[in-house]
């Protein structure tokens, strides 16, 4: 038993106040935890207590020296720190105790302090001169649990497909020859569709499942084995064999979708036109009625006017064709026709040219194509019917009398592909994720010079803050998808919205999974950029996920515009100024709340309650609608026609379109967070929500500042409360990458061995 | 002539104010240039003036209908508006003026406002329901003018290498077989070296000229060609060649140099290993000298401590290896030995393992590799020995006695490749940059539904945000890595001054260039992402230039630790009180300016005022330095050691490296304005900087808020601003990227045909 001035009664108290007083930890609140357990505590005598209480005074902080004994105190004892440990601080504690006291009991209260005030051995493991037996990562959390929240209620489908997985053909291995390379991903995706999985969003009465949120499921899964595999999947049963389902008619169901789904019938979705990508109703290709022949003539007007990047063009037999149609001279609008391409030699069809478009940065499994079309004829029955047709008699017919209503009704049907296609670049930032989190669990560099081991490069503040709120934000982009698709297979949900809601989601994701592999390959260093580790190869296949399925600037300012369009109704009936009307009446509710005591309080409680997240984001929609409305009111006055108004305001557009987003990402994040099961899981969760709203805010903090919704003190605290949890999640950190669920076999590679 | 309400001497105004009022254009100063103006013409009478001026009133804006009557008067002369006239706005209303009245001069006056208000087509264009004579680009500025400004001194042998690169053995193809695209490199560099470009920064004697800066616009210019040509040019003639002559001496320098500079030799540079990157004080390959033998034993001590990633490595003969010089027992720290390590059958030597690295993400063209060195013998005559040598007594001996100083002093000759880095990922910046503007100067997407042609997307806002900002920084990078070689080149430089330049430096232009490249491929949709177009293969090839000669993160903390050792004379005589009473007295000074008043000016000719951003820059720099050695004073009174101080403060050093990276980039280009000649151009590259200060002020306006340095109205008319002064630049965009000096055979891709 060594001497000290201390107490048995405070000594376990000191590593606790060494860890809040050397780093500044404590807000008010944070400091009544404190005050609690000491309150709380049989062991300490009361003058113990007072001494205690007296080192908790924020006003009057314990001197320097004093902490410095506290130190001394510590390192003197030779005890060793066990990371691994349930609650590693309380325990250091014990054992100091007991190297200088008889009598050592562990303490209860001592727990409650670790666990409400989050310190975690990474914030003081550099503190203590002590020996840390030190383990990457802590089993505090289930990976397993986490696992199967996300997966939701397809969890026993997605194990089973998993294991599938493990089938060698679909070992990941670089290929540099396109033609090889397309050769294997053909293979897979016919393997898959023969096993029923193309299917599976189909009537059972075609193979499938009429199961949307599983068959998003196994695209996302598929994501973790290859990019090109995925999106030749995705152009094959989702948008070739989809574009049947959800364009067609019975007729066409029983003609080809079974075929579709099982890959015995290979299709492409000819959308986009080289002049003409974001602005899908400007396409050039016309289908023009015959009534001679009963036929439609498709065509390629101009040299420029082929359809481009169209995926499996180059394997393809059919193509659904996006054309305007034209009967008796009159142009009906953009509309889609089954035309074969290749003949059953695999020639392309007479009029039909093909060719191939060559190298891309990634994706270089997917054959993609150009086509042009000159003057080929099918049969009027090829028309995708179920929006628009052509009567016996030759006429065109619609339900749908408002042509451009009729437009983005057809659109419309694409959304499920959207959100796929978020859904696919987010497993890329999971993959990216999970690969650099584990090998900064692995990688050191640097020391002191005291030490021989150098340090662990996850626990460095910049590695930590360049991957840890990007877990979060992948937990809430999850969920906020898995919504979606849930919401996309409910019949009765108002589709404008969910167009709307996706445009934006879709946007937002794609450009956060990009950031995310980017930052993860640099994490990696070296080992990053060589092909074998996967992420450089995830990092040129996702990159083009900003632009396929609509342009991510384009959709942005959709989202904005769905905004804007939920005032639609009081706009037609009492105009602009009543819809501003409106607008400044529900910010100012919101604006009640913002007072100078609202703008600086800076205590954790306040800080971390999703109320304060929820209202920050609320605010902001509501505030950018309303300075939108009022500058696009503003142009209209002075005679700027919409169009123009509209191009002037883009940028703010923008801005709208992701405040949007990230409110509905969070707001679904919490809805869940809400529905789970107490316990340690949900915890976690809301530690994840309250990372993911602190950094959003903070990410946007100018604006905020600008409005004087928060002052400069919060806006400091917020910075640093970010970093704080952070580091807080830092041991969970691996648990929280494998609770991504990525099969282990797409994890072998030579960085993480 | 039509009939107007309006007399003529206000009549060639109105379009004018119609501009100003449709926008709300004007600050306060800027009020006053046309104030000016009309108070000057003599064409107005009287009563016309006093109309023109109460026009004028922000407190009291002339009514919407009066705006509406002056569109209306515009509309209905059915005047043209020819973009490419010298002064389009001024024409539009002489002729104007001419439909509706008989005596139609042009008013000189109104250049004037044209002129000081910037106002450009692309701002008014969709303004008025006119017909636009348009035209992509304006003239108004010389390409070729620009070009010979960046070219600087060397403007000659630039030029003239130009036109040697247009040999077709230097065109661009893409090669997916990685042993075919080596072959093509090494005989690409053998010609290089063979005609002396590979030498320039040797001594004459050696076959060069002594020129570093003229190395580094070759290598920059290389970049044009192929990034894998480019960096394998680096390793050979840079890294390789560049070893023997900073680090050998003459012995080494008559024995190799020539040979090295004509590629006659080939090397490679072996610092790197697998375990340790940033950290190469820790490496463990040793070579221990054996008196026996008067020779050098190199040895990999473990499997895992091989070289790596060593560029030139199946190719290279001889390198230059980093490894822990150990003399009688005694480890001297990391030295350079010249190791052969193929024979004259290209064979690896004894004891010496060669592995491929295998496919990266980009530079397929260079051979990296691994190396392994068993017990290898090399004579002690191959210690590149210039700060560091063994007498033929077997004893070590340096001039250099501190050992840190030392090992410091041999990466410092490392600075120059740094810098040639920097520039080659900024080249690839400004490749993506042209291939993005052109394009977008040529395709067209969306329009009104009154016109038949869809507008160029680079006339649209989000378009000019994402390109010509980023324009402007290169520009500003471009002119501060010039100065930079320039200092490096200087004997009488402080070398480590430069090398806290060129660290942050490095980074900050690193970054910025992949972000450019990735948005360029966005901008460019699906034919960025092809690979023919060059921007995917750029961005393939830039992104490893984060890591390479430094990891960014590592050389940002490595700024921020420079500027706080100008503090060190200070902080060694009378601690770090006496430093933070230093920094807290400059500050102070800076503080002085900083009232009310100056926190909400939002006036054009403060905004625009160079003064103005060096203060914010200056201001920033200092508040950063002074916090964070109050930070780390605090950590170290505490008992918190150095290295764990330094580890706790590392996302502020992040902070400080970047703020003061961009202080000096800015005061470096604005130090080149003061430089210039008066002129158009001068002016043109002043509103560069203009945007580059504002740019960058607003990217970080939230800190700037958080200080209360800037209001909340002034940080958003800075915004406006930015995005203002970026459609100011829309017309000359074209000329802007040409001045970058692409050699045309370099364009001549698919996506420009």
């Amino acid at each position: 038993m060594q001497k000290t001035s201390y107490s048995p009664g405070t000594l376990n108290y000191i590593p606790f106040f060494y860890v809040i007083w050397a780093d500044n930890l404590l807000s008010i609140s944070e400091v009544a935890v404190v005050r609690r357990a000491i309150k709380n505590d049989p062991m300490p005598t009361l003058e113990d207590k007072a001494l205690l209480l007296g080192w908790l005074d924020r006003e009057n902080p314990p001197l320097d020296n004093e902490i410095k004994n506290w130190k001394r105190t510590i390192s003197n004892s030779g005890v060793k720190l066990v990371e691994s440990e349930a609650f590693p601080l309380s325990t250091l504690s014990q054992k100091i105790v007991c190297h200088y006291a008889a009598d050592c009991p562990f303490n209860e209260n001592l727990k409650e302090i670790e666990v409400n005030l989050g310190i975690q051995p990474n914030h003081y493991r550099h503190l203590f001169e002590v020996e840390t037996i030190h383990e990457g990562t802590s089993h505090y959390f289930d990976a397993t649990e986490i696992d199967k929240i996300l997966k939701g209620n397809d969890a026993m489908e997605i194990d089973r497909f998993r294991k599938f997985l493990s089938d060698p053909i679909f070992n990941w291995k670089i290929e540099r020859d396109k033609s090889v390379f397309r050769r294997k991903v053909l293979e897979q995706v016919q393997i898959l569709g023969n096993k029923g999985y193309g299917a599976i969003a189909y009537p059972r009465a075609y193979g499938g499942k009429g199961d949307m949120s599983l068959y998003a499921s196994i695209f996302e899964t598929l994501m973790f084995v290859d990019g090109s595999l995925t999106i030749k999947f995705g152009v094959q049963f989702g948008l070739f064999g989809g574009s049947i389902q959800n364009l067609g008619t019975k007729k066409h169901h029983d003609q080809y979708l079974r075929n579709a789904g099982s890959a015995n019938l290979l299709g492409c979705f000819a959308m986009t036109e080289s002049r003409h990508g974001s602005n899908v109703r400007g396409i050039k290709t016309t289908a023009t009625y015959d009534k001679a022949s009963d036929s439609l003539i498709i065509h390629t007007p101009g040299q420029d006017d082929n359809k481009v990047y169209i995926g499996n063009a180059l394997h393809a037999t059919m193509a659904s064709v996006f054309a305007q149609l034209i009967v008796n001279g009159k142009n009906e609008g953009v509309h889609t026709v089954l035309v074969p391409i290749r003949n059953n030699k695999n020639e392309p069809m007479p009029g039909v040219t093909i060719k191939d478009n060559g190298y891309k940065l990634g994706l270089n499994g997917v054959d993609n194509g150009k086509i042009w079309f000159d003057q080929v004829k099918v049969p009027r029955e090829n028309l995708l019917n179920k929006y628009g047709d052509i009567g016996k008699d030759g006429k065109y017919h619609s339900d749908i009398k408002n042509p451009n209503k009729r437009f983005f009704t057809m659109l419309g049907t694409l959304v499920g592909g959207r959100i796929c296609v978020a859904k696919g670049a987010l497993s890329g930032a999971k993959m990216a994720l999970t690969i650099a989190v584990k090998y900064a669990l692995k990688r050191r560099q640097f020391s002191d010079n005291v030490k021989i081991q150098e340090d662990l490069i996850m626990d460095y503040p910049t590695h930590q803050m360049r991957l840890i709120p990007a877990v979060a934000e992948t937990y809430v982009y999850h969920i906020s998808l898995d919504r979606m698709i849930n919401t996309y297979s409910d019949a009765s949900t108002d589709s404008r919205k969910l167009e709307t809601h996706v445009a934006g989601l879709k946007a937002l994701i794609t450009w956060f999974c990009n950031d995310t592999i980017q930052e993860c390959r640099e994490a990696c260093g070296g080992k990053g950029y060589m092909m074998e580790n996967r992420i450089a190869d995830l990092k040129g296949d996702v990159d083009i996920f900003t632009t396929f399925e609509g342009d991510n600037t384009v959709l942005m300012q959709l989202a904005a515009k769905g905004v804007l369009s939920d005032f639609k109704a009081e706009y037609e009936t009492s105009g602009i100024s009543s819809v501003l009307k409106l607008l400044s009446s529900q910010l100012g509710e919101r604006l009640s709340a913002i007072n100078p005591l609202y703008t600086n309080k800076v205590d954790k409680d306040h800080l971390y309650d999703p109320k304060f997240h929820k209202h920050a984001f609320d605010y902001r929609t509501k505030r950018l609608t309303y300075t939108l409305a009022m500058r696009i009111r503003d142009y209209i006055k002075k005679g700027v026609p919409p169009y123009q108004a509209f191009l002037k305001v883009q940028t703010h557009l923008m801005a709208l379109g992701k405040a949007y987003s990230i409110e509905l990402a969070y707001t679904t994040f919490t809805d869940f967070i809400d529905g789970m099961a107490d316990g340690k899981t949900r915890f976690l969760f809301q530690k994840l929500a309250v990372l993911y709203g602190l950094h959003e805010i903070k990410k946007d903090a100018s604006w905020y500042l600008e409005q004087g919704y928060l002052g400069g003190t919060k806006s400091k605290a917020i910075k640093q409360r970010v970093e704080r949890l952070s580091s807080e999640l830092r041991p969970h950190i691996e648990v929280l990458v494998d609770g991504f669920g990525i099969p282990e076999p797409c994890l072998r590679l030579p960085i993480l061995d």
